[in-house]
């Protein structure tokens, strides 16, 4: 029998040294000017601006430690941010992680927290200098992702003109068809792994950003969501065809396995972090050229146009339906 | 009988438009590029680097909703990370906020959260320019601060060298004062709000690190633990005097009250964030003029003086007893 060691046993100092022996595998990066271990960690902003933006995670409403691996966790959290600040336009640079946890929690799920923060940053350019630890009752991981303008304006999401074609970058529909395969008990199904850990195209933004996007989101709540929180800072509406939606094969097989639609996976599912922008409809072929050349491919369509007017539709048929997620109405 | 409007009511959209509502009423900032309503928000780091700290606090465990306020959690939650920022000798820029909330928890407490951060902020030079608001069975709330060097070294604390003066800019002991006050069950008491509210000298930090501060740490675990922290990172000692700790009356009082020594809860009390720094002997003298010179007074004092050797001892007397504080260790 092996006995389990939990975060107790090693206490708040020897936890964090844990953590930032394991981190420090990654090795220097360019970016940090001074790492863990004092007040503050000092990170590289050359461009004179940073980007900042931050999100929380719970044990139990944003993930489930019996169908999540604390590599998982940490993978999807650090991504989920890091995709907010390439959806900016912004090159990554540094990461911050609150993790407040029982006493009780393994130091394994901790060990692999820390080792799928590494991953993710490192894969998207960037370092994680600095934490906090803490003991709570409930298990919440929270991150704080910086990062760096190159001189670029910002893309906001309050760009979209009239006009624009609407494009995404990276997959639609995948963690919700892995979340749906979860939840019918198929674990072991490979699109499950979509929800553990989205593929984020981080690169690809960044193209987008300088190719002359006018507007771009993360899709974390949905295509249509997102893209309704876009028109909306953009004061213009957006017309789009369940024609034009990818629909993989993939999630059209998972989807007569759990007898789901699979379009509702691709227009209201979230958590891919994928990249919807908007962009002169002149520039659209062209970056289907330029994401060409990004060396590892990246799904990538124009799923509709800008038009004036407010809110998005579907101009060929119903629109898929929703469910919706608000954090205070189950 | 008043109905009281909880989290759920207010969905999470509505509470965060609430939120950013409230935190507009601190008016814009220079050093916000970017607010709220984005994928990121973006902040001037004209430095061309940016310090970065972050914190999680967890209800039951860093405060008590019976104790304090949402008010006072804001203010103190901010106050922890500004402080954090100021010890590098960075002027604070900005701060996110992440919080995790249960359904039923009451708005008024997070209007009182926001407008504590919103004030805080405010106070040390930052704006609050984004955040996330998730459910939660815990109420958690996590703060990330940023600040910016002005061209200034980071001031660590790995810069102490032997012959340099100690001191102490900003309260200590109020904080386990007022937290002795309230567990004895007086919330009445005048020092209660040290432990609600700290008052953090952010200038008079800034002034000791362009004054030539070779190391500061903000005090957050207790003077001797955080000057611990100090001697290990610069491979020194440090020598304290129990004769040259100060010793206001309102502490004398308070520990007649409880029946506690009040030499512990300077020594050892956390929360305070004063700031302990290190200077060449010579600058010590020249600190207390320019702390002087400060506009509202800060208590600033000389305890001791860095040695070769490790560790932190009393030169005239037994340390004050310790309790220590470990978050897995209770």
């Amino acid at each position: 029998m092996r006995e389990i060691i939990v975060v107790s046993d090693l206490g708040e100092f020897g936890l964090i040294a844990r953590i930032v022996a394991r981190l420090a595998t990654a090795g220097a990066s360019p970016a940090v000017v001074l790492g863990p271990g004092d007040d503050a960690a000092v990170v590289r902003a050359a461009d004179g601006r940073v980007a900042v933006t931050t999100d929380v995670l719970v044990d139990g409403v944003h993930f489930r430690r019996d169908w999540s691996t604390g590599y998982d966790v940490g993978r999807r959290a650090a991504a989920a941010n890091l995709a907010d600040i390439a959806a900016m336009g912004a090159h990554p640079t540094a990461l911050v992680v609150g993790l407040a946890t029982p006493g009780d929690l393994p130091v394994d799920w901790v060990d692999g927290l820390a080792d799928g923060f590494r991953d993710e940053a490192t894969h998207a350019g960037a370092t994680v200098v600095g934490g906090d630890v803490v003991s709570s009752p409930t298990l919440v991981v929270s991150v704080t992702a910086l990062g760096d303008l190159h001189g670029h304006r910002p893309v906001t999401r309050s760009g979209a003109r009239p006009g624009d074609a609407v494009v995404v970058a990276g997959r639609l529909g995948f963690a919700a068809a892995g979340l749906a395969l979860l939840h019918a008990g198929r674990p072991d199904a490979e699109l499950a792994d979509a929800h553990r850990r989205p593929a984020v195209p981080y690169a690809a933004a960044l193209r987008l950003a300088v190719l002359g996007a006018t507007s771009m989101i993360d899709v974390s709540d949905g295509l249509v969501a997102d893209l309704g929180h876009l028109a909306q800072a953009s004061g213009v509406g957006i017309e789009l065809a369940r024609d034009d939606l990818p629909l993989p094969a993939e999630l059209v097989d998972a989807a007569l396995d759990v007898g789901a639609d699979p379009l509702s996976w691709v227009a209201n599912g979230g958590d891919d972090h994928a990249f919807a922008a908007t962009l002169p409809s002149d520039l659209a072929l062209r970056a289907v050229a330029e994401l060409a050349d990004l060396g590892e491919p990246v799904p990538f369509a124009q799923v509709g146009r800008v038009v004036t007017g407010s809110g998005v539709v579907f101009v060929d048929g119903p629109a898929p339906a929703a469910d919706g997620w608000d954090h205070f109405r189950p």
